[in-house]
């Protein structure tokens, strides 16, 4: 199983997104998403975040809001377990990042991109700020999404067998 | 690492509780905590600890709070993420458990059980039930808390050189 931290920067409305484009074995290659990576040993969620945020954009973040956990079950990939936070942001440029093209979307342009199916569900649960913690279970088959289950309980596909 | 969930059973204000007392080469020998151990693959916290604390006390969880997470880092152990629940529960008797020895316990008298440091601090911020999703690091060296950073900001020891 995988532990991971993703981040959406946003600033001026705009959220700062990553293609990935850069390596040849990543799992997200071709789609759209927050800045993050994997946990180091003896790191917390937030100790990942900073480091991944601040390796990847050079944004050094203070403050953040550490929004709700992810469980991606997947039939081709291993178990991931991603902690998401959103965090306001902003940097003079944009640094050459080896993961992939990093750019600022405006936050209504970013359900256009191309996207993992449930990253759609969990960005509507951070857009809304008075949302609690969550805990969202995404199963996949190969790219299809196959179930989503929030905090435990709620169906939100209804297609689960 | 390691990925736990751990949960704080509580009914009649007393919580139970497990002294680990069964297992030679369990870290926790001779502690009492919750209820609660590793994440099977494919496994959300939530499923996690429905199916420990299922395995564990007979108890099925149809409700519960997903209170906080806990880092815990040790100079001995692997590096850990325990995912922390509170649940209102009962059992009409407790199961004999192949990890230690269940009882209930009157919520005062927790604190002056043989407990981990930092349980201390995590048992001190669930009593509130108004405090929101939390993340605490705790940093040991043996079974000396060195370390306690509360949302990836707050030095609660002090101790930090």
């Amino acid at each position: 199983m995988k532990q991971t931290s993703l981040c959406y920067i946003e600033n001026d409305g705009k959220y700062l997104m990553m293609l990935r484009n850069k390596k040849a074995d990543d799992e997200n290659s071709g789609k759209w998403i927050g800045v993050g990576g994997k946990f180091c040993e003896g790191e917390s969620p937030e100790d990942c975040v900073k480091r991944e945020v601040s390796e990847e954009t050079g944004i050094v973040l203070d403050n953040w809001h550490y929004r709700g956990i992810v469980t991606f079950v997947s039939n081709v990939y291993e178990t991931e377990h991603m902690h998401l936070f959103t965090a306001k942001g902003t940097a003079d440029s944009l640094p050459d990042c080896i993961e992939g093209e990093l750019a600022w979307v405006e936050k209504e342009k970013v359900l256009s991109l191309p996207l993992w199916e449930g990253d759609k569900i969990f960005l509507d649960l951070i857009a809304d700020e008075a949302m609690p913690f969550f805990s969202l279970k995404l199963v996949y088959e190969s790219d299809e999404l196959i179930e989503a289950i929030l905090n435990g309980k709620q169906d939100i596909l209804g297609k689960k067998k």
